[in-house]
């Protein structure tokens, strides 16, 4: 049974683990990153790959990081967290550690673990949403990782789903991420609270009085409690949510469409409105068979799976 | 050299014709379509085809139809056009010609043929824009069709460009072709004369004073020799065929974006203001590589000639 | 005590009643429309009026039709169901019948009559919002009429509400009325029965199978019995009416908005939905006083009452 | 001829004047503002109230205020640039300078002025739409100002111009000054130079090579200067703008709509994309006499002007 090792490059830590054929890590390892230099982040993940190579063997390499990865699967293109520019992350790693490395986004590996041994591993066609600061994504098609022309498909988040909406980080107005990721959920509650509407007393109480403490776990946490501000908050989130999969749906046409990030902690009732609106917008509807919509399994170390398993040869 | 035949079958006539390793049609027969009766097509194209055979020596079959068509390229699930309920169109036709048959949504066929013999010869990753009564696509990811986990990928005219917008037939509302088709640029146009916003005459003296004879050749005509408001309509048409594209580029990642159907007769002041509106809208324009955006070449053989080359046995 | 008459001229019916200074209607008479007709229908006025006057002794005449009137009260510039051209109408009726004759359109009228006698008798500043196929109004300011510089003012159906959004018998994109009337409430119940998204057996098994036989008061009633997705349906129109109305408070600032024509009956639940997406989508709404959102008193009658009264000479 | 006192409360600085009966201002005075100290203004309006007051007879004074006005004229409820709450600043001031003295919105106090000496000075039904940093508005009806059933209408910066859209500092989104103010002109050009999408050389090096540089004044100069993006900017700003007044003509139904703040300066290119945007959206455009459009006439003199003027007392 081969190994390969699997490495998640996130925005405050570096984490490493050795992954065997059937998905399992064996073997784990971290390091907080140091975005300030931008350089030293290929000489860290080396550190922790040849320190996973004492104890196993090891044929392979796989980075998942967030940002633009050139179709070659070697160099980052752009980060938006971590200062690179055209960064031969691969040839850099590779040349420490001795061993064939490859790069991947981070939401594509993400993507590729939940294909290969989590939420889709049943089947061939895949639509991943991770829901988190922003909305990240990666598409599976007939057993394929959608990399795209340049390698940087996917970038769902991006996906525009108000004309003239709200201004994103990318430049452009009505990204899909200003309205359905975990930030959009926080800015939706706060805008409540100022706007007298409703009753947030209960939110305000468990938030210490301060709106700037509300948060995603928070407002989960209050929906399940029954807080009926908290349950219109996540109904809302998932109202975006499902009609942002229904356009993709129009052109992706998964058969199953997993969502991971903080969704699995939000549970059925955010599942149960984006299930909802999903039905409602999906073109259509009626003529067409329906994805099935399931929560990611392998929770945050998909990326680190995924990315193993990529790196992996292939047996021929 | 392998012959196949590719059959398209249209809202107005079925075209066939044999169709070598290079993409050219060697014979070509027709038939006009006789919408009220479903049942009665698998017959007409089974003696399109077994004419054909005559003379021919073929090996397959493909047929492209618009409609959403099954995993499997057998059956029809839902036609826009044509009363079939599940028509297992392969089968029908096969046991009549004791050919291999295989059938293919034909803006995929399209698609397949502009990627093999078309504006992306030269690429592997194409995405097709079809700009008729309605906008369909055809998507190629890595030299592999994108035909998505239930076979009724691509329909990227029901991506939804503006929220709560004009209602479209499919039952949503703001689909993309409720605005960057030609349907949309005559409503534009109609809606522009009964404004009574800018000088009409010169196009409403061309449609012979009625705004019903006003249709996207017209507009084109008169676009070409100068007519303002023509102008003005096409480059609002071709602002939101870039808008749309951008979205769908931040998905995809096409290397290459052919566009067909009516298109090409428009041409440079159209493509000009597709082009300027997909910079302007495309997301982190400026920290990705940019598709180009191309004219698409085969014309409306397109499906009949991707379609033959769908069902061309692989050579192993 | 002062006696006028009152007309209203429906799509349907001409509606005529004596009207006294507390409002009150002490006579009706009516008779069917023929819109066929255009020109017969200032002597069917007439022939009520005069009707009228056997046993009461009026001193003049106010005439409600929809669409749009001339500043000076006398003329149908244009109606959106008769066939009318500058239609002198005061002068056509008034020569008959030898009285004063002021025409004014009819949800102006209606807006009047709610002000000086029903909804709005104890305040100043009204906005009224007639809610049936399409949606009308009448704004009252500080105790007089609202009527625009050319008359026309007050065509609050005709509010932008969704840029590009869908496409309005005016001729423009995203007017309220196609989202927040009567109209638009029974074709968003025809879209979730063909969309398949919930549970429509029970509002289907109301409409006797038939999702051409849903209309407003039979959604009103299946919500009032409990069916879920009626219930949806009215809470969604009722987000429509209160973003509506929240944009037109930060422009007209009205202390009081009274909901007419089909609202009263559909009652609790939806005005519940319309006052929480009033106080959520209000600009600065932590910072203003809030108007009372009531629903209008005088049902179909508003219109004849307040032309009455309108046309009652003020005493010096 | 009675002479009032117009004071026009303003970011930087106070001005007042003394204005005649013909709404010329024959004598100024001003002061810096310090918004550190809400408490101070009220005593600095008085000391340029008692200087101006030496050498003329004065019969009342009129404060121009940004913020919301009560009903009675009297209190600054809210005011978004000094920390005013519930201030009664006509009291305040009127004790020390022994005069009547009422407050009023700046942008009322404009439109007023514009009403009765300026831009619409022939007319009684004005729309007047300042443009600076937002978008500020008046309204006249009838030759009367129309102030809301709380004194806080005509915020028509805060019309809903996108549902769901940019998000706004009142709290709501999509804010019509969010697409048609001068803030916004500049937001959407240093968009336009990070996307890349089209030539921004020119403007950058006007701007000395520094995004940050761009403000209002220099794209107009630079648009005047034949800058191909400069005039594409101004045109998108006035297609904004003309959507805006088309919906707000439904409402209101204005003879007369002008222009203040820097509009008179972006000129003919604006006013005439403004003029086009106008006439396109226009609901039933072609049933309705249409407002004229006009460029303000009195500069940012209008609110000193208007503000005098309303506290002018009416001859019996």
């Amino acid at each position: 049974m081969t190994l390969t090792i699997g490495v998640d490059i996130g925005g405050t830590k570096i984490a490493a683990g050795v992954v065997n054929e059937e998905g399992e890590i064996i073997a784990r390892l971290k390091e907080p990153t140091t975005p300030g230099n931008p350089k030293e982040i290929s000489g860290a993940v080396a550190k922790l790959v040849l320190a996973l190579c004492q104890d196993h063997d090891v044929v392979a390499v796989g980075i998942g990081a967030a940002g633009f990865v050139n179709a070659g699967r070697s160099t980052v293109l752009f980060a938006p967290n971590i200062d690179w520019v055209d960064e031969p992350l691969a040839e850099l790693v590779g040349k420490q550690v001795n061993l064939p490395v490859i790069v991947e986004n981070d939401a594509n590996a993400a993507a590729w673990g939940e294909f290969r041994f989590g939420a889709a591993r049943d089947d061939d066609d895949l639509l991943l949403v991770t829901v988190g600061t922003g909305i990240g994504g990666g598409i599976i098609q007939d057993g394929v990782l959608l990399r795209g022309g340049f390698g940087v498909a996917a970038e769902i988040g991006h996906l525009r789903i108000v004309r003239d909406g709200i201004l994103c980080g990318c430049g452009q107005h009505g990204c899909w991420e200003q309205y359905g990721s975990g930030s959009a959920l926080v800015r939706m509650a706060r805008e409540r609270v100022h706007s007298g509407a409703v009753d947030v007393s209960a939110l305000m109480a468990a938030a210490g009085g301060d709106p700037a403490a509300i948060n995603g776990p928070l407002i989960t946490r209050m929906a399940q409690s029954g807080d009926e501000l908290s349950r219109d908050l996540l109904t809302e989130l998932g109202r975006w949510l499902g009609e942002g999969v229904a356009t993709l749906a129009a052109v992706l046409d998964p058969s199953v469409v997993a969502f991971g990030g903080g969704v699995p902690e939000s549970g059925d009732l955010l599942m149960k409105s984006v299930n909802e609106a999903f039905l409602t917008h999906l073109p259509a509807g009626e003529h067409r068979p329906h994805a099935q919509l399931r929560i990611a399994t392998l929770g945050n170390e998909a990326g680190l799976i995924g990315a193993a398993d990529l790196a992996r040869p292939q047996v021929s």
